[in-house]
């Protein structure tokens, strides 16, 4: 599973507070935490007003990149400081977020089209975020469009499919997972990417309904989720559902990350 | 999903010792506790020697239900001890268990034929637990055509197809989901159930590989199963799960079963 840790987000109310006062050491911790906790990528995202965001982002950058080798996710709703801010990454990481809005895909297809940089691709588009599987579907495809154009192989595309709240949901996640199965199908070596928690606004104990859903949306082939790999409960969750899906013989790699300590008791 | 709780169980060593203590108190509190929650059968089973099972048995038969009207799954290896103790209770409950091996379900499906008894039926014979899928439906085939016989509707049956330990499969619970999918299909009405915890024996962290396990499970058809119900966080993943695969709209039952304390903080 690749792992996409979340913490180092200035719409954190602690991480924006660090942000506004320079404390590079919560935010460099934040970063080593999250690389010593399994993280694959660690995101960056400033959240903060525009007029300063490059300039912030390029300071958390600086700071994550003094104290682990761990990659990069740039984040920003602003493809435009995406574009910038992968310039101060000393290697290839991830670009979140590209969709069928405006130019953002070709604006980044093209950048990182000769490049080893990925990128997480939402299935929304100018009219928002489709309805139906279908329609997802669709906005999809013309997602793989852009990518041909630029020759960016879908082994670097990270698709995702935009998980919404469960309490107004009347059949559950079954759009979402049928979207994710037939993305996979069309595309085997695409990943499949989700923010964890999405899924749970506005319901009581979220964890169990975060818990569930990775399950199911890994099951459907989901192979790459943002969340806080600090938690060690949903980390060791799963582990144990590749073991499930056979995607892990033996058990080997479930019974390795617990002696690492990525999950379990804390020693 | 029904749920079946596993706590009267003489095999525990609390439960062994308070069984040749006669310790009534012990027994009654276990059998109302899993009622409040939210237990839909109280499984008991005596896991003594033979010469005192029955007698046992209608001790504990006869604590529980001074209790609680949570109906019971009368447990026992021996069909014959489950034939006798069903009489010991006053209202149906289900068998625990009958298989192909000998007699068994011949015996308990005539016994329980004209009544509104339930019964778990073990997909195993007398060479053992078939180690494929096609063999394990098989069985399957064998018990229906019993069950025809004596006229046990489908939905009165609790099919086990018996959950292995993961840490010696290659290839995950993919046979064991197999079953359970063309089982449901095949009778839409039947239960398919199973023990939460025997996919993780010898693995550590246990409840981890039983919750991605029950989750899975759920997704495949399995709609009962045998577990602590004290468990909250299982009982909980168990609504969450529901909510996820469409069975529980606007996640009402969910959020009823916090509001009832059945999961979520203890308050």
């Amino acid at each position: 599973m690749i792992i996409i840790g979340e913490k180092i987000n200035g719409s954190i109310p602690s991480v924006g507070k660090a942000i506004a006062s320079k404390d590079a050491d919560f935010i460099q911790n934040l970063a080593k935490i999250q690389s010593e906790a399994g993280a694959t990528y660690i995101d960056v995202c400033a959240s903060v007003e525009d007029s300063i965001e490059l300039e912030t982002m390029k300071w958390l950058i600086d700071l994550v990149q003094e104290v682990t080798d761990t990659p990069i996710a740039v984040d920003s709703p602003n493809v435009n400081v995406c574009a910038e801010a992968l310039k101060f990454c000393k290697k290839p990481g991830l670009v979140n977020s590209v969709s069928l809005e405006g130019d953002k895909a070709d604006l980044i297809f093209s950048i990182i089209a000769d490049t080893k940089w990925e990128c997480v691709a939402l299935l929304c588009d100018d009219t928002g975020i489709p309805q139906s599987a279908v329609k997802r579907l669709e906005v999809f495809t013309g997602i793989m469009e852009k990518a041909k154009k630029h020759n960016i192989d879908p082994s670097r595309l990270h698709i995702d499919p935009l998980v919404e709240m469960l309490c107004t949901s009347e059949d559950g996640i079954k759009m979402v997972t049928d979207v994710i199965a037939e993305i996979k199908s069309q595309y085997p070596t695409i990943h499949v990417t989700g923010a964890a928690s999405n899924i749970s606004f506005n319901l009581p104990v979220r964890r169990l309904i975060n818990q569930g859903f990775v399950v199911l949306a890994m099951n459907a082939g989901m192979d790459s989720v943002i969340l806080d790999p600090l938690n060690r409960d949903m980390m060791g969750l799963i582990f144990a559902t590749e073991g499930l899906l056979g995607m892990d013989e033996y058990c080997m790699e479930y019974i390795g990350a617990y002696r690492e300590g990525i999950f379990g008791p804390i020693k």
